[in-house]
């Protein structure tokens, strides 16, 4: 696909190593390929064991907070991470006011690296990649916390997360029905039409009092840009499980603060989520539980039968690094990337401009 | 190069603007070609007038601290910076053992980016582009700093970014003679050759004290990790300009504190000087100038011939900013980037999975 430039045949040792300065580069369209190839609920179940690996590694993550560059009409921001041997990062804007214009709210790419060289390894796109790590890291949650047996999900708000989330809750949880709400029909029949055939029954409700019936989970994953109650105290009965994912900025909640006092509030990384969550609405120090102690098994998870556990997920640099080293160690042995020439590799280190003006007197002779 | 997942026929609008998810990529490859297109001197000169538009600009840029990763071995750094236009950020590592596996001690790369909507304008390698802007940022400054008339310059450290500053100095000051010194004879037979034919007068020294005779500039980019004193306070004599590029991090400096004590000093943004630069041997009070007030007018530059002027550069985020909108202006109407389909653009953006599932139709039916 790129071509290096041409190198003089007697290269002085000892020389890059071959190929090191070529950056694998996963493109949207070989993201589809690389998870249809695998199957989307295997990818999954495989991403979710990376995810529950590294929270399990917790202590040993370098957690910079997200590094934000806010303007009227959005924000960008890097999330690096670290764990002593990959760093990784993502990119990721997110613009509300987008689609009006017929682009993406949010469009993401990241970056996983070698602690011990520096090299990029790899560069991918990151939004259909950060849909398959949220609905993962949703269901090694769950897998901790949901009721024992839970077999029917309630999904309010019916947007892009919506079946990502049905299926990592069957192929993880199994869950074989789904109760679906958005305040958009459209959207409800979207998620209904391409839920068909996955093993899962679905069921469009008119409303969230009528999504909720019977369900043992509920999960909420609307797009309010604003404090909204997409779930009022009634609606949540004793034992149920709430997986939050929709509150996730700054003035964006989705439940009433009645059901946050009344249920066990577990979370990624507090000092993110008291900032961007649905915790935004309870003081400081409420008491909240981390989801890697939970993992690890340092703090009990859910410990009684009528207990309401509510995941209040805003998503952390971690899971975008799991994300990406699963994908580097799955890349392997696969066709699904092209190799950019991205890092100058001169045979001699000191001597950048010989290379460029070899590159020069290589074009004129060709 | 890169191929669009195929979309249905009947898109519907309003739908994603045509090619909205594909990002230009300068390679290395296309890097050189550019600037061999263009001609480095030409490069430098227009770059220079880039950085110093922005730096013109200061006060509105959004200058984030650079975001590090440390290691045992290494660093892994983030430069993000924002004109509330554009939004601009540089990855760069630093791994000083690298060189012994035959890797490069730095790579680098950045993203330019649009705050309207926060999709991504362009990818490219920053190694290259990195030792242009360092250049140019040098010659912006001493445009402003060294004494008129200036013809001579020293140059102490002949490693990958020499012949860079030697050509950006006399594209813009005029200089016409450069004096080589480094501790490896290599690198100055190295510098010396590739400086031939440029117009430029080029001697080789053995010492530093041969290589400051004469000349008006001094500038020193060493790759000493430690602190050194490649001058002295004897080699300094009244009414130099002094260019020190290679005092750029923690424990990493090249000049005798008693020539700082002698000179004014012009930096890129003190909070970060402080830390990186060769004031870092000084108090933390010890007054310095801000380039971009020089630039601007605000405050004189250099006021007197036997002033001694002093630029601790250590690299700025904005330059690495200034770089890459250069590029971005420069790369129209020319072919030297690829496209590459870094964002997902579904014609519905709530539906990604219904994406997802088309694409493995698609292909299906190949």
């Amino acid at each position: 696909m790129t071509s290096t430039p041409s190198k003089p045949a007697s290269q002085t040792p000892p020389g890059p190593p071959e190929g090191s300065n070529l950056v694998p580069f996963v493109s949207v369209d070989n993201m589809m390929k690389l998870v249809n190839a695998i199957g989307v609920e295997r990818v999954l179940t495989e991403l979710a064991d990376y995810i529950e690996d590294d929270f399990r590694r917790w202590p040993h993550f370098d957690k910079t907070p997200r590094v934000a560059s806010h303007s009227k009409v959005g924000v960008i921001e890097l999330m690096p991470t670290s764990d002593g041997e990959y760093y990784g990062f993502k990119y990721v804007n997110g613009h509300p006011k987008n689609t009006r214009e017929g682009l993406q709210t949010v469009t993401a790419f990241g970056v996983l690296s070698s602690v011990e060289n520096g090299y990029p390894l790899l560069l991918s796109e990151m939004t259909i990649l950060t849909a398959l790590r949220t609905a993962a890291t949703s269901a090694v949650a769950a897998r901790h916390l949901a009721p024992k047996g839970a077999r029917t999900m309630a999904m309010i708000g019916n947007g892009a997360q919506c079946e990502f989330q049905a299926l990592a809750f069957k192929a993880m949880l199994g869950i074989d029905a789904v109760r679906l709400y958005d305040t958009d029909p459209g959207a409800t029949a979207k998620a209904a039409r391409n839920l068909q055939g996955t093993g899962l029954a679905v069921t469009s409700c008119t409303s969230g009092e009528e999504a909720v019936e019977g369900a043992q989970i509920i999960t909420t994953c609307t797009a309010d840009k604003q404090y909204a109650t997409i779930l009022t105290d009634n609606m949540v009965g004793s034992g149920l499980h709430i997986n939050a994912i929709g509150g996730d900025c700054p003035g964006k909640t989705e439940l009433h603060r009645d059901i946050l006092l009344r249920s066990d509030i577990f979370v990624e990384y507090p000092p993110q989520t008291r900032i961007e969550g649905e915790i935004q609405q309870l003081d400081d120090d409420h008491p909240v539980t981390e989801l890697w102690q939970v993992i690890t098994g340092d703090t009990a998870g859910r410990t009684a039968p009528e207990q309401i556990t509510l995941f209040d997920s805003v998503g952390f640099a971690t899971e975008d690094f799991s994300a990406l080293r699963y994908l580097h160690d799955r890349l392997r042995g696969t066709g699904f990337f092209e190799e950019l020439d991205m890092l100058a590799d001169p045979d001699e280190p000191r001597d950048l401009y010989g290379m460029l003006m070899r590159a020069s007197a290589a074009s004129r002779s060709d």
